[in-house]
């Protein structure tokens, strides 16, 4: 078992600037609490609760940011993709493709994901249960891509609200992919704000605990220095002042998982 | 209030022949019960539970028989579309785009989907409430294109199970757009056998007739010669025979509900 | 199959001139529609969501009311029991005795119901799956008592919400003991209010009206001069001045499906 | 904050042999791994799914089994109630009484509970939010009597199925009461085995690792030493050749969550 991995950045790319300083928050918060971390952001918004949610800078700008942020701070860069024919542009420049968890059912985006060799980060759709996704996996293991990971971002729980069932992780484990848990995306309240989506921040460090309590490969963590402005999942994202305690809380119980 | 409307082909295109004769059988069933109708099949069925899930005939050989059945049976056709590029060609055949409920939150395709100024059918994501539809259709509203239809199909309720509220079909009704209620998909039971998903067609009918005491605009049918052998969604389309008998309960409650 | 019964009333006994007022409203409401029908009231609301929500008259005052009303009107009278020594002198005066949801699966509660030789109307716990209640019909019928009906009344819908899944009626129907929807508690907001439930009453006459289209033996309704100062229940309930036309609606459905 | 406690013992009372034989395997593993602990324990199994599940040995056997163990091991010991007038004569001999899920709205229990001055643990309903259980607390603490223990045991999730929300843990510490995580019967399947409850035994050590890193108090465990052949719960009781282990990974994880 190796340690647990840190998938961490801003919602949603904002400047250069904005994520090279987020950055470097997240490499100090990382590396004192000893976890490998990977620069996560998204450079289009595809699926905003409303027309007048902020869509985001565009994939050349996106594009961009993210190779610049890979170099300089030498680590791996993820990012979403929505439509099958942006995969291959953007395999070029990140590590990690992300599959949002609505299109976690797309075949032609799952096989054109797959076919990148890029390593492949699914969400698990709200609306499928967890053995539904040894399916998903499968659909780009077709690709002769094995680099799957599968990610727990919450169950649809009623309406407007999600729910995170920690028997999700043991049982996709058994794909024999690792298990990301997305602490951010689990503490959506889909809709809950009319126009927007609504979060619930102060469970994002809880839940968190839980799932690398239960033995997960990496954590999700979405963070902003200050999330109440940010353009995206404000509600829900961690401010980067509290990112370093949070980890150091992580690495502590992960470490008592693996050993 | 205009009588119930009827939305009914089998799931997947087979052939032309296969269309036509269902075709003719529906047309018989809904003329008998005094109800307009709207052909609906599938080109593509782009996110099967498992590849192994039959895909269809493609859009060239789809949208040839849709426009056959159109011109031969004097009605309205209807298909589903899953990328933003697809609404042109395909709006320039079909009378009605139809957004599958995974994709009913993804901004480009309504978007692209309303600039063709077709009519529009958003099935409601499994994931999301009734009130969140306002925000869906005004995506497509924002291109010009009032021509929206918003589609009941079952919201998720545990894992491989969704359940049919019947509340929704008043509150999306209160966005002033024509309710459609599915209730071929809201028998399904998502990801129910393994690689692919199972259904419950005896609740089809009690389904229905809720649906339309309740005061629905469209009811959507799927149905097949021999369902059991059906490409996709077999376990919950209606055997063609069985069509006829229950539309004349549709239009007997119906008309009792709009007088 | 037996037309459409009504079980009705207000959820919480007042005085003998409240009851004997409604009871006559009632009366008129039901014949003009051509429905027999049993009055309902509770005389203890012995699990109310607070301390401070009112509990009732208490069985003694309570039953003098029901019995007095039982012979003024002729009709048969139920009420809600609570623990299993109870029982016995509640059915020396009501024709039906109810189990309240949260009690479905008390056998003492059960047996000693059955003992008595009354009907049973047993809600369906909102935790129960419709097939589960077939072993709470088996627990009474094994008292020798097989007049038991079976009454959907929603089902737990993430947190604070319930839903009224159609597919119940059909398969609690499949005991062969008559099946009721209870229109009010269906649209209950448990513990919605803090303290109290809230209610959505808009949505009594469409769920009402989808349960009798699927074709059960009878509606539960309960019913208020003046819902929004009633003691209990008064977000759900139905104005007495609208129960007239809301009952003539139901009828013509009940009729169409029954013929 | 007080370390972790364990409140363990087969879900039914079989015999004083059989209770003292586990009190001591359960001694051992609780004292090895630094663990103050509650000996658990049901003399009526009130509300079986069906008839044909084993009620238990009654009060009076039952009540003298745990007044032994209490003895012998000088340990508290727990039972569950099931009507106000048992709380009296169980008190006399019981520690802590529990008040069952599909109880914890009944008034006239918590209150026959808390005037014991007995310390209560509560069970939360399946169909209550967390938020919910103050109004339950406030019945209890209306008698005087602040010795409330808020325990969670799963939420409805769709049929026959249970989820655990960990935010329930924080939402219901806000009390200010302690918080149980009952990780035994959060994995129960209800009804899902027809006549009787499955389970799932395997993930009772995830879900009670992440209740212990998110911060609860205590965490109840049904064991048995051999689950399969018990008469009830058997599907999600841990087999007690297992427990030492399984305790030593929650108390590492609750010296590093508390400290």
């Amino acid at each position: 078992d190796r340690p647990l991995m840190l998938i961490a950045g801003p919602c949603q790319l904002e400047s250069l600037d904005h994520a090279r300083m987020l950055a470097g928050r997240i490499a100090e918060a990382a590396e004192a609490a000893g976890m490998a971390w990977v620069f996560k952001s998204s450079y289009d918004k595809a699926n905003r609760s409303s027309l007048s949610g902020k869509r985001g800078l565009g994939m050349e700008e996106g594009l961009s940011i993210l190779s610049t942020i890979r170099a300089e701070f030498g680590v791996p860069v993820l990012t979403d993709v929505h439509a099958p024919d942006h995969c291959a542009p953007v395999a070029e420049v990140v590590d990690i493709l992300q599959i949002p968890a609505f299109l976690s059912r797309q075949t032609d985006l799952l096989l054109a994901a797959g076919e990148t060799g890029a390593a492949i980060n699914v969400k698990k759709g709200q609306f499928l249960a967890p053995w539904d996704m040894e399916n998903v996996a499968a659909k780009i293991a077709s690709t002769g891509n094995e680099r799957v990971m599968l990610c727990e971002r919450g169950a649809s729980f009623g309406y407007n609200m999600l729910v995170s069932d920690m028997r999700a992780l043991p049982i996709m484990a058994r794909t024999g992919y690792p298990v990301v848990f997305d602490a951010t995306h689990s503490v959506q309240l889909p809709g809950g704000q009319g126009a927007s989506s609504g979060g619930q921040r102060e469970f994002v460090e809880p839940l968190a605990r839980a799932a690398v309590a239960v033995g997960c490969a990496a954590v999700f963590i979405e963070t902003h220095e200050s999330p109440d402005t940010a353009p995206s999942d404000g509600p829900n994202m961690v401010e980067i002042d509290r990112l370093g305690a949070l980890l150091q809380g992580l690495a502590a119980i992960d470490r008592l998982t693996k050993r």
